[in-house]
């Protein structure tokens, strides 16, 4: 790992390629579709493996994110975000050439779009399932059909279905919160859609958020799934139980650059601009920014006791360091450290070495 | 604005020259040299404004972002972060053709400078004055003198000085706390400065953060200042009271794409990949990831009352808006926000658009 002067994202491919192929397994057995999110890792060589285990449509969160997938020859791309009337010349551009989806969270939107789509693509409207960060109430019909209704003046816009994300399973604390978060959101996303399907008979019903999609197996009333952060998963997950520690597939290479036995710490380069400000407040009002394991030959293991990453600025990083491991952190030597959010981690960073080969990957 | 589709970081150039102008001015009055932090903009082309304002000599956190300034012809960079013996090729080429500065926080390190510095440089000692960040202590002479005897067995590694960040000043709440740190850590930094001139002539204290050289308007002891986020200032810095909010400079143009009346928020393309996630922590316990501006023709103005970006996730931004400024969040039109601190934010975006002229700045 000479090669590794700065932070980078470390990926173990086996890892990775294992966790794509449960969880496409997962959705055959449960006979869901499988459209992953992409917004993880932004990374055209990651795309490749899933390909290769057999997925042909993707999510991801921007306009930005689906032209660059586009250039890799995907195909079926959702954009998971409130469409954004400012891009439509690159929606219009990207829909004229593949098959694109948007979201409506807003029908102040709809009178925009209908004047401004050029090209036929698919529309989602984006229900808001418990988590109210963005959509439409599933309990009220009239804002949904008067929705629908302006749509149909631009023969463009196709509706296929609803949309959720299920952001609060990432404030549960247990396998029954996420159950509860499920059978309530999922019902009803599916009431709603069974609703409409009078209407369009064609329309699903999409789901999101790896917590509920990694601890569930079964899907009721859902039609495809679109989990994204479990090809990586990372700290919080770990801490939801969304994940097992050998599931975790990326940590962050940072060099170390000074110790400090005065009061057990050591300085790392590797900061807010590579792991994020992301943190976990662990139950003793502890706020840890990573866990630092040691690199071996072609992967990385656990301290025997946990050491965690305390402080961040910048660019530095302060782990708080047992003294019985500072041998581990050597200044010039290399800590890798899960981080708390791998999605930002990898947004971050934007360049991954993979350990088993020992190489940075093209893209 | 039209060719604003996407987050940018949207910059006042007026405000940013007058921030600069003043600091400055500030410098020669107080008789100490001048080297601001880059690592604030990081852009060559704001980079100019400092130059046509007199600045020769810069400070940046990473060799990286040296190896980009040295490419517009700065000549005499500090790289203020504990040198990262992994780069040391890149180091080494750097100092081959300007002059670079580096700093030792650790004495460990010195063995390999010695053994692999090949080009002639500036290196600093860094010191602990009470941020607990890095550095050596002021108090302690020995591990100094014993760094300083081990770096003579390179006769490229030039002693210059002692280095100080006063990141704690960022904890304080008033004038007073930002004088008594200076104070204190100013004055530990001058007495071993001058304790090491009788071997080092020479040698100079150097001091950095932005609260206290905002606030403070001389600077006894010091022989240079390194303040970086002054160009910008930012919500955290008008919340320390270190600007008023007419030196804020900067301010991250986000689409508004849905808004949700029934529980007065509003969605914006502009998240953590963005913003970051710093936040500031208000009296009350509200969590604050920005403050909402809205532009006008060339800049922009604060609502009556104050309107706070409360949570983001990867690329949304929830805004609590009161009812009566819900006309001013139209779906489709920008809203601005000042980002809690702008150094992430600009990193994060790495664009700017520059407001008074009306166009993208090149670098």
């Amino acid at each position: 790992m000479d090669e590794i002067v700065s932070p980078v994202a470390v990926v173990d491919e086996d890892k990775c390629r294992r966790n794509i192929r449960h969880m496409v397994t997962k959705a055959k057995k449960a006979h869901v579709a499988f459209r992953p999110h992409f917004k993880t890792h932004q990374s055209i060589a990651i795309g490749k493996w899933f390909r290769e285990a057999g997925t042909e449509k993707i999510a991801v969160s921007s306009v930005i994110m689906a032209e660059y997938f586009a250039t890799d020859n995907w195909q079926d791309i959702m954009i998971a975000f409130p469409v954004n009337i400012r891009e439509i010349s690159k929606i219009n551009e990207l829909a004229s050439r593949i098959r694109i989806g948007i979201l409506i969270a807003d029908s102040h939107i709809v009178e925009s779009l209908v004047q401004k789509l050029t090209a036929a693509l698919d529309f989602y409207i984006k229900i808001d399932v418990g988590s109210h960060r963005t959509g439409f109430s599933p309990d009220v019909m009239v804002p949904i059909e008067n929705t629908l209704n302006q749509a149909k003046a631009n023969g463009n816009l196709r509706f296929k279905g609803f949309v959720a994300h299920a952001g609060h399973t990432y404030q549960t604390r247990s396998l029954n919160d996420v159950q509860k978060i499920f059978k309530e959101g999922a019902g009803a996303l599916a009431k709603l859609t069974n609703y409409f399907r009078k209407d369009y008979p064609e329309i699903i019903a999409s789901w999101g958020d790896t917590p509920s999609c990694s601890l569930m197996n079964e899907f009721p009333g859902i039609d495809e799934i679109r989990p994204g952060n479990f090809v990586f998963y990372d700290l919080m997950q770990y801490h939801l139980a969304s994940c097992d520690w050998n599931h975790i597939a990326m940590v962050v290479a940072a060099p170390v650059v000074a110790r400090h036995p005065e009061r057990n710490e050591i300085v790392l380069y590797g900061g807010a601009v590579h792991l994020s400000k992301d943190f976990i407040d662990l139950d003793d009002e502890q706020l840890i920014y990573g866990e630092c394991v040691k690199f071996t030959e072609r992967g990385w293991e656990r301290f025997s006791k946990p050491v965690y990453v305390k402080r961040l600025s910048q660019e530095h990083g302060i782990v708080a360091c047992p003294e019985e491991y500072f041998d581990d952190f050597c200044p010039g030597s290399l800590i890798g450290v899960v981080p708390v959010h791998s999605c930002l981690a990898a947004d971050l960073i934007g360049r991954y070495y993979e350990i088993t080969e020992g190489k940075f990957l093209e893209a």
